[in-house]
Order: structure tokens, then C-alpha cells, then sequence
């Protein structure tokens, strides 16, 4: 504590991400990260720009990998909006959009980086209890509000709302922004952009830092209206012009193009959870439906803390939160067969 | 304008950067870039980091850049923040260390994203006038205030405040932070980095973007007390827990390592400034002393505006401000010598 801290950094409780252990001798199951290597292309056309154009500033606009993911995903490119990963895009989403007059919603147990935001901008919000299956009860969404904020699939539960659901959620609240954040949506799921040019107030979120194998490089965007991006590259400009470096615009853009490493990859994603999942069970967890990289599980008889410690012990890191109502789960990164085989059989040994 | 804009979008006047050219064409004299390559040491390190490695994030805590600052500066490491160029760490600086209540005093010519930070804040600021000289008055910093922002060297005028005199500032402001914004004092300035021990209220701001031609990576990075880092790291942790990618981390301690090209290249920047100067003010220019890698001149015969315009028609980009006193100014980067002898021959041409 400091006598030059302005009040708000007096009181913040900032976010606290994964452990992030320098020297690799875990089997990382904690932070959501791909197993997979990015895109030969994408390491290919990185190495080539690592060169004294560097000296140079970025294209503020991004404009490249606009350009790609307009064509991509079949939309004009002053509806796509790219920031620093997409904990930053939610952050300006935070501050354009949300006001302290009016509640925002999301869900009670979900992406703790919400209730940083909420904090750090003032902003009055309600968190809506997940029912009694970890389901998210979007009737409840459906009340006056400045805001909703939905992650589909959720985090930490890896629970998937059918799109059609969340198309009435939308039309439900035309008078406020209602984000989805997918960032765990390839791996199985169904994205909301091509709602895009029905709806002024939907905002997609999305991430090259999971299903594209890029959490190295920093890279997230939203998908909306023009004046929701428009919005968005307001808040941005009065903070940081220039949020991408070279490389990573670089990189962004071959990402996107290798649609075949990207199927490759989720697709034996999805194929690993498929197995994890019934190993898991196997052994007397129980395991949320997930359309994520990660299972969510615990098991009957040994609480998730010592389970997240002895996995520690055993050189398998894996994600534990202290908090009512999960405080017993484990959150499990699917790795590859070779990763999830040794998780498995650790497991076996701490709980024989 | 849309009606899912907050107020503060609404009334938000972001900052506008200098133009950035796609197309190469030109001679690109206006966003103070270095002319001169990063180092080779830089280059080669990076190449190698372009790897599979790419699918993990980034160390958030940056801790091998801020050893390496922390054996270059002296310094503890708590006394390092890192960020993603110096302005997002001008704007959480902005965050942690004001407050609506107290005014916040910064030069009215002067960077101009200062400004844009106050208006995103709702803080309450009071510019103070530049003397005849272009000078920063800094008795009239010595006010009963909220913070204090000091370029040095200011920009656009590139003048420099030795520092024996902002010691004396620091001191008479004991209740507020003062921040030194360094962003060019590896061009003949002195930085104030060697009282940062002395004084618990001063933070001094440096980015790799200039001295360290690394523009294209986005690194910038504060130095002061250890409770003023943690303030810094308290806002980050709010809003994006990893706001520097892997290939920034390695190249950013390579390029602190590399003394000998930082010397060689700052060296003859300064000396094309010197030429630089001498030349212009021989084609009837007034040139502000300058200790930064820009100078700032004004013709007393052809407006700065129309010189601007017509550089740009010659394939020269200066940049120039419409704002008061400063209107008949262009802010003329040092680039190599043969960039500043065209520049000198399309001005002979245009003044003829």
C-alpha cells in the first residue's frame, strides 16, 4: 500500500492468472493452452518478418488481418475489432459500452476477469447462480440491465449454450450490449458471428490464443456493428494506438488462412477430450459436458485441492479454484493422448 | 455515434498517430521512428524464438527483461514495470496514481495523449503554458496539485530541462506522483533514473521504441519506488494479465544488452542533428534546440502547413500539428543522412 495509490488501486483485487513455471518439467494442463505446435505457415511467415523493418511502427489499423478475417468470416471490416488478446478486448468492451447507472449481468461462476473489470471501472453488476447442473439460466438474462456478458462455452465449467438459445437472449436485450466470449468455442461449438448483421447489440469475442496455438503472441478481436467497433477503436485510441506488434499481425493472418492445421488440430482435441472424459470417469470423477480444451471433474472421494497438489507433486500442473461451490473441481487442459495417458495414469497412483 | 456508447465514448476525443504509409514510398520523417536497424543481437534472437514454443503465453511477470534492466539500470527488480510501449504504461500510470479530486498538471504543448488519458479518466488537469521560449516554466509546477507529467525531452519541441532542475521539481511535490517521461533522453538527455532511490514519488518512463529502434515491438517500461510498481502492476492485472508477447520478452533483453549499437546508433543521430539543424536554419528555418531525434522548425516566410503539404507531395512525411502557437511548425525526424539531405534538397526546391 502506497500514499500515492488513487483510491481504485487501494481496493482492486486484480486478476491472478495460471501458474506459468519457467522451466518445464510440468505436463501444463493449467492454462488452457493448445498441445498442438501454430501452423507451419504461421512460424514460417514470422521468421521472415523477425527483420529491421521492426525499427517501424505497427499498422495501427491491423489492417491485414482485418482484411483476412473479413473474408473469413464473410463480414465488413469495420465490424471486426483486434486488441491484445482477448482479456484486453473485453476490457475496452468493459469500458465502452457499460455504465455505472446500470447493472451488468453475467454468470456467478465463469471467466473471473468479469468481476476485475466490473471492479476496476465502478461498474454495479449482478452475478446470475448457475443452476444446479452448472447450467447457465438464461431466463434470469432476461431482466432490465446495462450489459450481459456470457462465455460460451463457460469457464471454468466448459458448459455450451445452443446458439438458438442465445439468439433469444439477444433479442431479449436490444436496449444493451450483450457479449459472448468464445474463446473455447471452435472446440466443438457453434459461434454466434453469423448473427452478426441481424444485431446492433451483439458482440462476439474471440481468441487466437487456444484453438489457433497462439497464446504466445497476444491476439484477440471482436466481431460486431460498425458503431460497436467503431466504439471499440475509441476507447483503444485514447489508451494505446499501437496494441499489435509486426510479428504478431504477421502471424495472425497465416493463422487464419491454415484452415486445414486448424481442423487437424481441434478436431484431435475433441477426439482426446472424448477419451479423457471416459478415463476420467473411469477412475470415479465426475466430468461436466464439455465443449472446450478442458474438462472440468471431481472426483467422489478426494477434494480437488489435495488432488491439484499431489498432480503438482507428480509433475502434472493442472488448475484448482478456491471457491464456493467448485472448490472441489479440477479444471483439465486436454493435452495431447501422450499428455492425458501419464495424467490418467498419476491419477491412478495418487488414488490407489 | 451509436446508442450503445457509454458518455465517456461519447464525448472521448481520441489520439490521432502520424500517419503510417503501407506503401513504403515515401521518406518517413514523421513518427520519430530510428532510422538505423535494431540491434543484429535483437534480429538473431528473436528468428530463434520463432517457434512451437509460440503455443504457450508469455511469462506475465516479464522477469528475464526486468533482471536485465534491473543489472543495466542498478535497480532493484520490484522497481521495473514492463509494458506495451510506453504509452499503455503512460495510461496506467494515469490509473494508479490519480484522482478526480486533484488536479493533474502537465505542459499545454506537449505530447498530446496526456490529454486524451485525462479525458478517459475524468480527471480534473490544468496545462501550463510553454514560456516564449518554448521552455516548461517549473515554477509553475511547484502548485499545490494532484501529479505532475514532464516530457524530457518535450515533444513536439524536443527542448530538454537538465536535471538538476527537475530534481528540485520531484522535491516540492513530495505528495504527489511525478512522472518523467523519458521516451527520448537516450539522445543527449541525462535521466533522472539515478534518483529514483532518493525520491519515492518520481517514476520515470522509457520505451525500446526510439533510442532502441524497436518501434515494431511494442515494449515500453517505468522505473520508481517499489510501491509505485506494484500500483502499476495493480491496474495491469486488472485489465490483461499478459500484455507482452514472447517474441517482445527476448527481444527486448537482447536490445538492452547490445550497448555497442546503442551507442553507435544514438551517436549518429545526434551528430545528423546537429547537420541537420545547421542546414535548415542556413534555408531560413528557426530550429528549437533539440536533445531528442527530432527537431522542430518553423520558416519565417512559407507556413508550416503548406511545407507539410508540399514535403508530402515530394515524398517527404513530417508531421504537423494545427494547433496554436505551434501551427507554422513541422516536427522533422532525424533519419540517416542521405534521408536528410533529400530532405534539404526538396526544401531548397520548394523554397525557391
Amino acid at each position: 500500500m502506497s500514499k500515492y495509490w488513487n483510491d481504485k488501486v487501494r481496493e482492486l483485487e486484480p486478476y491472478v492468472p495460471g501458474e506459468q513455471p519457467k522451466d518445464k518439467k510440468y505436463i501444463k494442463l493449467n492454462t488452457n493452452e493448445n498441445p498442438y505446435p501454430p501452423s507451419k505457415k504461421v512460424i514460417e511467415a514470422m521468421k521472415n518478418a523477425v527483420n529491421d523493418d521492426l525499427k517501424l511502427y505497427p499498422d495501427p489499423t491491423c489492417s491485414d488481418f482485418i482484411d483476412e478475417l473479413a473474408s473469413y468470416y464473410n463480414l465488413d471490416k469495420d465490424q471486426i475489432f483486434i486488441g491484445n488478446g482477448s482479456d484486453e478486448v473485453l476490457a475496452f468492451s468493459f469500458m465502452a459500452f457499460f455504465s455505472k447507472d446500470r447493472k451488468i449481468l453475467f454468470p456467478d461462476i465463469s471467466y473471473s476477469f468479469y468481476i476485475v473489470y466490473a471492479q476496476l471501472l465502478n461498474l454495479d453488476y449482478k452475478m446470475i447462480k448457475l443452476d444446479e447442473n452448472f447450467d447457465v439460466p438464461l431466463e434470469e438474462f432476461k431482466r432490465p440491465n446495462g450489459g450481459v456478458i456470457i462465455p460460451n462455452p463457460n469457464a471454468p465449467t466448459g458448459k455450451y449454450i445452443y446458439i438458438e438459445e442465445l439468439k433469444k437472449l439477444v433479442e431479449a436485450n436490444k436496449d444493451s450490449v450483450v457479449i459472448i466470449d468464445e474463446a473455447y468455442v471452435d472446440f466443438g461449438g457453434e459461434s454466434m458471428i453469423k448473427f452478426i448483421k441481424d444485431y446492433d447489440n451483439l458482440l462476439v469475442i474471440q481468441t487466437l490464443s487456444k484453438s489457433r496455438s497462439l497464446a504466445g503472441l497476444r491476439v484477440g478481436f471482436a466481431l460486431g456493428n460498425k458503431d460497436l467497433i467503431e466504439g471499440l477503436n475509441r476507447i483503444k485510441n485514447s489508451i494505446n494506438s499501437y496494441t499489435i506488434d509486426r510479428l504478431a499481425l504477421i502471424g495472425s493472418v497465416e493463422a487464419i488462412r491454415d484452415e486445414e492445421h486448424f481442423q487437424e488440430t481441434t478436431k484431435k482435441i475433441i477426439s482426446t477430450r472424448k477419451k479423457t472424459i471416459k478415463d476420467l470417469e473411469g477412475l470415479g470423477f465426475t466430468v461436466l459436458e464439455s465443449k472446450s480444451n478442458f474438462v472440468f471433474a471431481s472426483h467422489k472421494e478426494i477434494s480437488g485441492k489435495i488432488l491439484y497438489e499431489k498432480l503438482k507433486d507428480n509433475g502434472v500442473l493442472v488448475r484448482h479454484f478456491n471457491k464456493e461451490r467448485i472448490n472441489n473441481f479440477l479444471r483439465i487442459t486436454i493435452g495431447t493422448d501422450e499428455e492425458m495417458a501419464v495424467l490418467i495414469k498419476k491419477l491412478k497412483l495418487i488414488l490407489r
